[in-house]
């Protein structure tokens, strides 16, 4: 009865149509969870939501790309080599574990992901850690690296390997040649994409924390590391809650609570653009519904960040006693455009005009082609850029009579003349540069998971225990029930369907219910976050007056008496926010709670 | 220069970013696409309008499931037996093709799909056909079946393979039993899903029409066979051009116009079901901006239905000559609901409660376990279902001594008076039934290529050739384009971007461009189809009167003066369609075109 938070908001999910394991009629199979019409509704407010916010105001570009790519884009990303889990086989059930997870509940050792798979596999030995699941020693067991990368094949044969994309963001990094010519090739520009992604996860975690399958919203701001500033006038005042590296490897350290504005000038937050997007980010997350006092922003310690990465921070909010990442703020440098330049022969620079053209000495060479063609043949041409790669980088070779370079494997000796070494004067109006790349990385299922939880109450209504969920308006997947008061009587579910069809009309999202006692149907709704409830009685359609209804807010059960013809504008302005349940209990007459429930 | 419609949408879609094949950077791989900034915010309208149409109006649950499914889906779905393409290797250069292509190519034998193999590889030799690729004679080559499902593996180890679901209706299909409980176990009702699904073509087609992963958007309507009619009054006065089976193998046969109640009625629509969602989707069509000259519903022939679909209809639009598939409207009766309910545990039926209780007698037996134990052991509990079952299918069995049943692999002979049999008289209030399935299934993708390609102009304004797209306000991927007469007069820039930014909060998706001639600016909202541009100039700014600027609307390239304080509006009527371009330059002044450009 008195459940885990984690336990009572699955209950509820399942219940109610958020969410639930899929093809339970099957079994289902770990990690894959299905959205019923409560929870896709609600994923996608938070989509529309984070578009809003992270696409239009930023005047971003979204893309949307296939969630299957070919093997050379993630040998380039680094993803076929470095996307392991380190796994370790139970000789007697079968199961697989992750065997740095198991060092670390084990021992007390932190990290054990960074570990090589010697010292694991001694670690394993030295603890003689056991199986989970059956209890069989582990000991001795080979611990293996496991690529998290669904893989299957394209077309018949199985010549053309692909896979799931692990993260949107490549489907950006790949196409920036294309999307720099739509952002007409100047930096800074921002691309989104919100889509699937996919891990074969070796233990997948409860619920939607760690599932196999789930939907991303990432954002790739591609800047001038030289030249591009965000603006944080807009963000500087934004208070948050922060656990920087420091805080946590010092024995008293705690989450510390300052400004976007000061955290980046002392240096807390490392750098501007990461700490400009930590600001959205703080104002996003509150605007649909996070907990506050459940949210923290931690950097990430040194062992934790890539070696391309100048500073990392993420998202995490407090769900079930745990802290959970939601969103992953990056630095990455010219890291990915670089291993996409360098795996590919498309171009990944953007074109750095300078304020005025630069008068640049150049080393070049003009290599007479009629003596090295027929000295070196079909190399020639391969020489004659090593003489010029040669001329750039060291000037000083062509003192000499003779200068020597490597083309191919061999060496090739050519007459400084026949070279013709000089030094030019070139005028230069700009140059190639690789953008470096700022990474937010939201996870919709886990704030999607997070808003549940966080909105999910309990309370004592007209003497009977209720749960609700105090969603915000911004992201409920219902804006407002319309109820007959009894099922029975046809003139009021006809006014009912009739009020339904208006408000539908104007834009709100309805549903109409007239099954059951009024009492459950408010209850229904309450579980599912309705903000609202319209109910149609006799007492609103018989008096002298024009007809009215009663109007129920969702989190203090309170009613009002609202004419028809105000219903719209009043509903509009209570979920917008302009007006809030008290002003309209001021306005009009309150209607006794528990009368009719 | 006089290219096809084909090559002249993909040429557009790629300069402009709507479309192109992904990871080029890669040379990319057939049958993937990345929709650019202008392509993603199309495709999302078209899903949109879909949502707020199919589901939102019609009542129906939407659901969000997972693109990963287990192995037992598709064994019972019949998918991973039955869904295979006929596949020939060439064995010079290694090649794949449909062999059942290569036959309609060379033969003018249509629907070669339906041949058996042996005939497929016979026809090969006969008319010696070669490979497309290289030339090489294919006669003799076997021919295998080729699954199209993608392929993968769920967690370590190959013990658990999955596949990328071929159709999104699947994911509804399985979770059922929870569904119809949202729907309060009452039908009809619908369940949509809009999401990705794969098929590993072997010949990818050009651009968006066949490629390996698209788009969606299914409903599944559930309806009780018996009981179950839509209300045909919406739609039955809608003409619609229809192509019947009967016309198709008639050889003066032709489109006919009918509306839909006719179809019905006369049968040509073979279900009223079918006829409801034909009369819906042609009517939804139209509204995002399909040229219904270009559009017909062309009914299945008996050889392309399956054995289980009483009627199907394909929604067929014409595009560069070809006429291709948009979406399949099937009658699918219970075929995916009792083979879910065969493969599982699960219950995939409805209670369908009678008018009045009815009083049935029943054959029933109470076997007297304390006989059947002893004398079969562990078998006896099957022995007992086997005997009940006996009794319900044939009553007189028991009218001798000893009836004789099966289970397992065994026969057991048992006295009537241990299977204790009599007839009793039971009341019952209804009866369990599996739903029938009716499903019209639409491909996002190719109605996104549709809408482009019908959407595509060429026109000459003020002596210069332009192409414009007029996709309906509907669907365009933005709203209005604002810029400044000039970009070099900084209070221009400004007053634009202000007038930008309001827009923007008033609900439209804008553009502001700074950047190039007005006219270049105007062609390149031409290009991407934004209905309206905005452009702030002196003349508006510095008169007397209000500040105003300049609308100008895309098909007539026509312009009207408005006051900044009218724009919102003006705009939003424009928008909705309840005020025409025609209206505006009643109403205001009328701008000279070609004075600006």
């Amino acid at each position: 009865m008195p459940e885990s938070e984690g336990e009572a908001v699955a209950e509820l999910a399942k219940r109610r149509g958020f969410f639930f394991g899929a093809a339970g009629a099957y079994g289902g199979v770990g990690g894959f969870y299905t959205y019923g019409p409560q929870g896709a509704a609600l994923k996608r407010s938070v989509e529309d939501a984070w578009r809003e916010r992270f696409a239009v105001q930023e005047g971003n570009l979204e893309i949307d790309g296939p969630t299957i790519m070919p093997e050379p884009v993630f040998e380039a990303s680094g993803h076929l080599d470095g996307f392991d889990d380190m796994i370790v086989e139970c000789p007697a059930c079968g199961e697989s574990h992750r065997a740095d997870h198991l060092i670390e509940d084990s021992t007390g050792i932190e990290e054990a992901e960074s570990l090589p798979i010697d010292e694991v596999e001694a670690l394993i030995a030295k603890h003689d850690l056991a199986c989970p699941n059956c209890g069989t020693s582990l000991k001795g067991e080979a611990v293996e690296e496991f690529n998290l990368m669904f893989e299957t094949t394209i077309g018949p044969g199985s010549s053309t390997p692909g896979y799931l994309r692990p993260e949107t963001a490549q489907g950006i990094f790949v196409e920036f040649p294309r999307l720099k010519e739509y952002a007409r090739n100047r930096l800074p520009f921002g691309v989104t994409q919100i889509g699937r992604a996919y891990r074969n996860e070796i233990s997948p975690r409860k619920s939607l924390v760690r599932t196999r399958e789930f939907t991303q919203a990432e954002l790739e701001q591609f800047v001038d590391p030289e030249t591009d500033e965000p603006d944080l006038s807009s963000v500087a005042d934004i208070e948050a809650r922060l656990y920087p590296a420091t805080e946590q490897v010092d024995d008293d350290g705690e989450v510390i609570e300052t400004t976007i504005g000061e955290a980046v000038e002392e240096g807390v937050i490392g750098n501007a653009w990461i700490g400009y997007y930590l600001g959205i980010a703080y104002e996003w997350y509150e605007s649909i519904g996070v907990d506050m006092d459940r949210f923290r922003y931690r950097q990430h310690l040194a062992g934790e960040r890539a070696h391309y990465a100048a500073d990392c921070w993420d998202a995490e909010v407090e769900v079930d006693g745990e802290w959970i990442e939601t969103t992953g703020f990056a630095y990455r440098s010219d890291y990915d455009l670089s291993n996409h330049a360098a795996g590919s022969d498309d171009d990944f620079t953007v074109f750095r005009q300078y304020d005025e053209p630069k008068t640049v000495e150049k080393a070049v060479v003009d290599p007479d082609m009629s003596v090295l063609g027929p000295e070196f043949g079909s190399a020639a041409a391969d020489v004659a850029d090593a003489l010029q790669e040669l001329a750039e980088r060291d000037p000083a070779a062509f003192d000499g009579e003779e200068v020597t370079v490597e083309a191919g494997d061999s060496e090739y000796s050519v007459p400084t003349d026949v070279a013709n070494f000089r030094v030019e004067e070139q005028t230069e109006s700009g140059e190639h540069i690789t953008p470096h790349v700022v990474e937010p990385s939201f996870g919709v299922d886990r704030t999607v998971y997070t808003l549940v939880a966080h909105a999910m109450h309990e309370d004592v209504v007209d003497g009977e225990e209720r749960t609700y969920l105090d969603l915000s308006p911004t992201v409920a997947p219902t804006d407002v029930g319309v109820f007959p008061l009894v099922s029975n009587v046809d003139y009021l579910t006809e006014r009912a369907e009739e009020i339904a069809a208006e408000l539908r009309a104007a834009g709100f999202s309805v549903v109409h219910d007239d099954s059951g006692s009024i009492g459950r149907r408010y209850r229904r709704q309450d579980e599912v976050g309705t903000p609202f409830c319209v109910t149609v009685d006799r007492d609103g359609l018989e008096g002298d007056g024009p007809d009215s209804v009663t109007v129920r807010e969702r989190d203090s059960a309170a009613q009002a008496r609202v004419p028809v013809d105000d219903l719209a504008s009043v509903l509009l302005d209570l979920r917008a926010g302009t007006r809030t349940f008290d002003d309209v209990l001021a306005e009009y007459d309150t209607v006794e709670t528990g009368a009719e429930a």
